[in-house]
């Protein structure tokens, strides 16, 4: 840590601004002002809504938002340069407002496979993981979108199936059978629950920006707003309803509220600005939050135990599984011809090359962070900010001990 | 809770979802792209303003959060329902942007009404309110707005005094003679009162959105930006200055500095859109944030021995006592001519109706929920989220026993 | 505190409430809706960006998040009638969209000079320094700006480097030799430094819109919009690796995340808008992410040991020596005729003044605040809350005793 990672960071960032020096200039045509303000609503939903959502684990909050920080502002200017090679001009990447949301799309699928990997990896892998995917993300996404010719508007298959496939298969290949059994640290405090609901409900509220940021009209993108909300506000009551339905005692599990409220933004995002109506937005909510919980209940710990796939976040449930209901949407949309010139077959294809190509690039890109000499956390610190940070000497604030004593004594009655 | 909870969710859910499919389609005429951003903040004002703002309750963050989230996606879909029943064409409700800063607007009053009872009731009783009150409110807004023809552009009556004497109203109902000495569960911790002013912050700073979002027409909408921008600072300053005058040993109260410092948005709501000038909108913000700290000091213990009605967040000194002050400004104001064809008459009308049917919704409401067969949390269970939530085991991360032991030892000297 | 703190606080408001009724007037000619969410943004920055920054401290969030929104509530008001001084038509400041964001960025310089003194200081000091400064920021803001003509359009020298100055001499001024050896209660705790992070997050985001909202036209904005995004990202990553080489285990330390990846959204202000290229931007941004983790790590501490000033918050690293840097960028950047009518002697003549009205400024208004009546925390309670809040006494919600025991001997183990 102490070299290989500031020599690797301070590497790429030369190497970055030397290909910005050569290649990228500013968009001077086509200025889209009014496109601002969702680019800050997807700012805000990768930076404080991802960075949040990961700070429940009590011991690896710093970790959580600060490696977020640090990979999605990495991503996005790689993502701009790999983007741009698609779309250049005179051999010169134009950089506008447009580039800067796809920018930050790009990050996210980085920023969901962290979650699957989460409290296993080092920075330095992380950041190695992060180069990889967004390369192989902006390939995906050019066949998807140029060669198929397939909608995605809120990017379920592009960005969401392909980044937690992605994670997935790299969690597979850097299994550690000594957590198979879990970890102490693998879990939330009271307050650290409280923070991932920051994350949460930015992720929540920005995401009819997310779903219609670049969709190519005022209608489209309206419709897309709609879709949105009404996905996620029915996904929330589904997520509810099932969160209590499938715990033994009949409570709320936080888990499924921070993730599974948000499945309906996942799924509805394929199709968000087709006119699938209003009913329909809610219908493919109420589906993903359902789905995703029962994910979260039965299928995590069985792609665990089964398939050595561990899954800290849940990504499976809150990006996998929703984003392939949001591709099958889609096709089904396309197939009853709801947006003009959709196929059926292309859709199809879409979601297939999505999850495929995650899948190996996945495998390919576990197996190079896996390389020994990137150095990896012990088993027995993972989940522990304080392997990679100075972390403050605890104390708990204007405390007094009487009251305190008290209150122990009370609650270890009860307990 | 086990049962109860989650069919009457998915029963709601699936009979919204056959309401839309009959009755609701996109607006596909009036697009409202610039009211986006106003939505936005409006948005992110109900979810986690709203919802953050009651997390000061120490072991109760996950219900203020989480149900807070919960009953305003629920409330939201009915409120397009309700509110545009009263707006159809040709049998269709047309859903657009504005629709969608109504719908966010309705499940505020609910928002505001759980704040009273807040600890005290289960989410089942607080599904039953939200589908009550936005029923009710939909029509008093109806009687105010279309009816009486009153200005309320803020909202400080069909929101803030329906939805603070609905709750009120709602808590008589539901008073609990067990509780009337407190409860050591009702306070903050250090930690959790910085959580509420998440809540606070962001509520003060999107309030000139909230309340200029329904403005007639641009220069409306600055008038309203402005007014309320300004009254809320003078309110911030009064209520720092009253919180110490009011504190016998002259300290600042956390509880006033998370809430009156809002009442100035509170209270310029009805007027905002008019042209009191800027001095004027300071003089009403000044008066609301004393009158809001006085409502916290003064009024609120009386109103719970005298009136039997426990007032958890001190809604009556945000929202009532506002809301009032912000009627009796737009009585004003229609009296002096401030603005078009606007009747001092009609304003008091308005308020009188909003208050009044308030009242009488929020006893049948409290009757309702009361009903012994839906549950309530017994009293020494109130506010605490380990009812009806799992709840992580604590541990102080990073602790150093040795240290943690010495400031233990050094605060309790001082205490 | 009692009785002062009051007074002061309510004479001022009169007096502004008065000062407001002679001159302030809405704009009605003027109206620029589309920067209505620039504006937001920046409201966001000042008042959650700043006054979470501060939370760092693990007894001082009250004061660090509620006196932020004191002064900055107070500030803006002032600020208004300050600035609009300058530019008043037939005796009247006309206050609009830009006046709102001017004033907004006013407040900032008092919340730059209030982090260095951050801890040492009581709410009436800290009044009467909001005052006094944003008196003298107007002055020297209209001596850049209109008399210099020099370009500053995301104000490195004119926010920056003068809050940054401003605050240490204040700093200097009110030196406490009591406290040269630190004091117990300067340092965090784990979850003060998330709290913090909401603000750094936050901050990061809106930067852009920082720099870019008063940029003269569309294409100045975007402009600055893309450099300050860039910037803001290398030196993010320069922060980090630098972070890891300064620190003798090679661990990240939260105070260079919390503070050094703004650094870039700093140095970039004063040549935000001018076509520096998006290289250009970044490489400025990597020069000032290292420049302040090496200011955190060596200059700091010098400064307390050497001159005698105590920086809480390393305001000098944060805004003062990136300020800096951009005013050399905006020199260089005149030098080789980037801008139009820019002159190198102009900005240079611009940060020589902003740096030196800033320093006299703040030495004369740290005499005035020193003036022993005005009232101050001995040493012993510098750096906690309670000396002028009140403060719940701590409880550890849900704890179980049993667990909690074992947490500790474990890791006193470890320790």
């Amino acid at each position: 840590m102490r070299i290989k990672f500031p020599v690797l960071v301070l590497v790429l960032e030369v190497a970055i601004i030397v290909l910005f020096g050569i290649f990228v200039r500013y968009e001077e045509k086509d200025l889209q002002p009014s496109l601002y303000p969702h680019f800050q609503d997807v700012h805000v939903m990768i930076f404080v809504g991802f960075g949040f959502l990961m700070t429940f684990l009590k011991k690896y909050g710093f970790t959580s938002v600060g490696i977020n920080l640090l990979i999605a502002a990495l991503g996005l200017q790689w993502a701009i340069l790999l983007q741009g090679f698609w779309h250049m001009t005179s051999n010169k990447i134009h950089l506008g407002i447009a580039s800067m949301i796809n920018a930050d799309f790009s990050t996210a699928t980085v920023l969901i496979s962290f979650g699957a990997v989460l409290g296993r990896t080092s920075p330095v892998q992380m950041v190695i993981m992060a180069i990889l995917e967004i390369t192989i993300f902006a390939c995906n996404e050019h066949l998807v979108v140029q060669v198929l010719q397939a909608t995605d508007v809120g990017a379920s298959m592009t960005i969401h199936s392909f980044g937690a496939y992605f994670g997935l298969a790299v969690a597979r290949v850097i299994y550690r059978p000594g957590l198979k059994k879990g970890h102490e640290n693998e879990g939330s405090v009271y307050h650290s629950d409280l923070f991932a609901m920051i994350g949460t409900l930015f992720l929540w509220l920005f995401w009819p920006s997310f779903n219609s940021a670049i969709a190519p009209n005022v209608e489209g993108q309206q419709t897309a707003i709609i879709n949105t909300y009404l996905s996620l506000a029915a996904s929330t009551l589904t997520a509810f309803a099932f969160s209590v339905l499938t715990e033994h005692r009949g409570k709320l599990d936080m888990v499924h509220i921070q993730n599974a409220t948000l499945a309906g933004g996942v799924a509805v995002g394929s199709c968000a600005d087709l006119k699938i109506m209003p009913f329909g937005a809610m219908l493919i909510g109420s589906i993903a939050g359902i789905v995703s919980v029962i994910g979260f209940k039965y299928l995590t710990p069985r792609l665990a135990s089964v398939l050595k796939i561990q899954d800290t976040c849940g990504i499976h449930n809150l990006h996998g599984l929703p984003g392939l209901l949001g591709g099958i949407a889609s096709i089904i949309a396309a197939a009853v011809q709801l947006g003009q010139n959709l196929s059926a077959g292309m859709q199809a294809a879409a979601l297939g090359c999505s999850i495929g190509i995650g899948l190996v690039g996945g495998v390919l890109t576990g197996f190079i962070i896996n390389l020994p000499f990137l150095g990896q956390p012990p088993d027995q610190n993972c989940y522990d900010d304080s392997v990679y940070w100075e972390v403050p000497i605890e104390q708990v604030p204007h405390t007094s001990n009487h009251i305190y004593k008290e209150d122990q004594r009370e609650l270890s009655v009860e307990g």
